[in-house]
């Protein structure tokens, strides 16, 4: 035992392994820039995919498998959770332990959270992406729950006078910290969530990224890969807002965003909060 | 005549006048607070409710007269014009100079600009405007028109992999210098446009309204009225843009937009380029 009783702490001197979070749709049979760069990463190892966000696990499998072998991935797994319980299965362990990427599929966040949320495997998967061993890349909602906080839309509501998208903030696994990470960025009016999750707590990092677009986290930098465009909205200098005052009938107010506009060769490291040329 | 040779240059001593831009689809049913604050102006004097941006003039004329005539304005006119050279007619100069306010409906920004600018109406019209004789207020198409840069839509293309909104900057009728604005903004998404308006000029302020919000513009500083949100991007600390480099290929990169999101209650000073509480 250590003098700080580190006995129980496992040794982690290795930075943590690659994270890919993609905006959904991106290209399966063009030049496949996104994919491409997932299955450099795991390379002749194993990926597995995670279909737990999907109502058609089985479809989502045979989409990206068949991309992925296309790739030359050297080894394909399936990881389909259908209740909380199966979690727990020690053949699912045994296949993430196994693994050197996962790759998380779109469809509902929540359901990857609550599936896997705070289970052992959940645990595995975190330990070995901490430590450097394991890749993970997600697209749609399986870029957002990677983060802490995640934006989940309930369709749209009839306010008074307009059409809002509804939406409500939601419990990630939190395998990166700090984001929120929103997807289908461009393409669905998403700057309205993006902005109100920064008032929330402008310590977090605001990320809405487009269709087709990437985010290649590593080292505390992120890089942006594909085709369309990576907003980040950085609170920190944030002079006011209203979120406070407890009135839900009150529409935002927010001064001093900033927003800078990503694209392909840009990069943003988190922890200076600052953007650059890659 | 002066040292100068002002002889010709009209002695204008006044501010202009009041500007409200409604991002579409304003309230006319119910409270109409937006309506009620162009209404409460133009007093019992007349309002000229200008069609030019619509396809049917005569529905949109009668839809507002509705309102105007039942929220108590004095006068009700319509303009609409066909063609250009209609805007030459005597008629529309007189009717134009017995009002105190004109109000510009929806539809094409475009049809708005080619048809009224550089006709001696729009001179008319400005020149009153700015000897602060005349409010103007524009919703929708009518808002955009103002500025000296409008953002306008040709439809969606397929791009390579993902369908993005096509979009190309026009001149406006400039009423109102130093503004990019952009309307029904949450509603479809339009961040992508408003940054790119930015990233052309970044001493340009990038204004994205709302439905059913308006921002009413006087003395240099504009109030936010209206259930939902105003963007102002403003791009005069930008660091760092791509735009000028010509490869339409290339996906915009921007840092350092700043973003103020304000609603009911807030305001902004165009020259200090600073939101407030008003």
């Amino acid at each position: 035992m250590t003098e700080d009783g580190g006995l129980l702490t496992p040794v982690v001197s290795m930075a943590p392994g690659a994270m890919i979070l993609i905006g959904g749709a991106e290209d399966k049979k063009g030049d496949r820039a996104i994919l491409r760069e997932v299955a450099k990463r795991v390379g002749d190892g194993c990926i597995v995919i995670a279909t737990l966000a999907s109502e058609e696990p089985e479809r989502q499998w045979e989409r990206y498998s068949t991309v992925f072998c296309d790739l030359g991935v050297g080894r394909l797994e399936h990881l389909s959770i259908q209740e909380r319980e199966h979690a727990n299965c020690e053949s699912l362990r045994r296949m993430v332990s196994g693994a050197q990427g996962i790759f998380f599929t779109g469809g509902d966040q929540v359901r990857i959270a609550t599936k896997l949320g705070g289970t052992p495997l959940f645990s595995l998967i975190r330990s070995m992406h901490q430590s450097g061993k394991l890749i993970l890349a997600g697209t749609s909602a399986g870029a957002s729950a990677m983060g802490e906080t995640m934006l989940v839309s309930h369709g749209t509501r009839q306010q008074a006078h307009r059409v809002e998208s509804a939406f409500f903030m939601a419990r990630g696994l939190g395998l990166v910290r700090d984001l929120v990470i929103d997807q289908h960025f461009a393409q669905r009016a998403r700057i309205e969530r993006l902005v109100s999750a920064i008032a929330e707590n402008p310590g977090v990092l605001g990320i809405g990224i487009d269709e087709d677009t990437a985010i290649v986290l590593e080292n505390g930098t992120f890089g942006v890969v594909g085709s369309g465009v990576v907003y980040v909205a950085d609170g920190r200098g944030v002079t006011y807002t209203n979120v406070t005052e407890k009135n839900s009938e009150r529409t935002l107010c927010l001064f001093d965003v900033k927003l800078h506009v990503l694209s392909h060769g840009a990069a943003f490291d988190m922890e200076a909060r600052r953007p650059g040329l890659a």
